[in-house]
């Protein structure tokens, strides 16, 4: 099994993809955002480039099924119902409801990667879960941290590599990585007794501390909080119901 | 002085490199062969993207003051005078001559950084001296490893972060770091009791050993054999005649 990263997001051909499973990752915040609300019982969510766009689907389904939830600015949209924080997509605001969701950099990053085999969404909260999923299909992988408007993302990068580090302890074939796999792979190693510190060292992590948003840095960096692996497929992500293999199986040596 | 490293090789538009310093790093093994020429007494070296190029400038030269050196899939190309391994660049072969040098990469980078305020040519050869020249300049500055056929690669950037290292060491300012330079600072402090492990990680590295060449990964490695600091300027790289501080003393702290 070969692991690419895609170390700055950018469109890519669909050849690229060609039967590679493709994880998405965006820790601060949207791709947090997705499973948490996934793992507390969104029924599935539609990620959307633009605000407008938002509104004008949010209209196309039965009122009170669907929600409005994303940032502009690291803040919650006007007219919106909820912002991009993980702690706000609880039950007793998500369960059994639509969300639609759009972000600055990840929600664009599922249109980029839209021509992959198998689209999962990433975060340290399900690591080890989408780590599971990974061994299982036993597929070319491509992780694609969704990066900081258009830029490298230092907290997303030490995602990948947590989940190129879970791969290979895992793997009982080798596993060959790329010249930026192997930099993601070591960015891990410097971080992994303390994540927060990527946080803090990060252009975005400091961006939502000095927007007062620190809270959600901590709790971002939660590890395997849940074993879900949402996957985005026709433009929609949802928790498969009947996965081949439970992830929490897979993940028990780790 | 804020420090950015461009992960990925491509152009650059004229804003990002606005009052910029640049470096362009190509250790295996464009800019290793420039340092290495022009520390041996070549005269001056002329950059071109293609093979075609390089026939068509070396004709408007008088006849034996020209040489033309460079690779197509690592190997020393047709009609030329010299390949791409610097140890090939030695004073009974280049002394007092012009050369003109193609290569897959590092030659690319050039072109792509033009608008740059002043580029300068990087390699381990002469870092130290580079470092100085980038303190001496206090300017913000961008460095562009040239990268493997458009991807990332490993050991340019370890070369940025050594760079970021020695100038973070000398500096009496603050130095900012960006995500992506943070990263280079990462793996070379990951790699700096060996940066031969690297070269060995790296895919072009692990090419040049596959086509017989491994002995100039070991050459490319060595550190401070020399302290000019070339200039790409106007489609030629010189080095200055008179630099306004010698790279030495400003080194001799490091």
């Amino acid at each position: 099994m070969q692991i690419e990263i895609q170390l700055i997001p950018s469109p890519l051909s669909p050849h690229l993809l060609s039967n590679r499973g493709v994880v998405v990752i965006d820790v601060l915040r949207a791709t947090s955002v997705m499973v948490h609300a996934l793992s507390e019982g969104a029924l599935e969510i539609i990620p959307v480039a633009t605000v407008e766009e938002a509104f004008q689907r949010v209209k196309t389904f039965p009122s009170g099924t669907t929600l409005l939830g994303g940032e502009r600015g690291s803040r919650k949209i006007e007219g919106f119902d909820l912002g991009n924080s993980p702690k706000e997509y609880i039950a007793e605001r998500v369960k059994g409801k639509r969300l639609i969701l759009t972000t600055t950099n990840g929600t664009k990053a599922f249109h980029f990667v839209s021509s992959g085999e198998e689209i999962m969404v990433g975060s340290f909260f399900n690591i080890g879960a989408v780590a599971g999923r990974c061994c299982e299909v036993d597929r070319d992988l491509l992780l694609f941290p969704s990066g900081d408007e258009g830029n490298f993302s230092l907290e997303d990068t030490v995602c990948g590599g947590m989940l190129i580090d879970l791969i290979i302890k895992r793997g009982k074939k080798p596993i060959a990585l790329t010249d930026a796999s192997h930099t993601a792979h070591i960015l891990y190693q410097r971080f992994k007794d303390n994540l927060l510190e990527a946080f803090h060292l990060s252009h975005h992590g400091r961006e939502l501390i000095n927007l007062g948003l620190g809270d959600d840095l901590l709790y971002c960096a939660q590890i395997d909080t849940t074993n879900i692996v949402p996957i985005f497929k026709d433009g929609v992500i949802r928790v498969p119901l009947t996965p081949s293999l439970s992830p929490s199986r897979l993940c028990r040596n780790w």
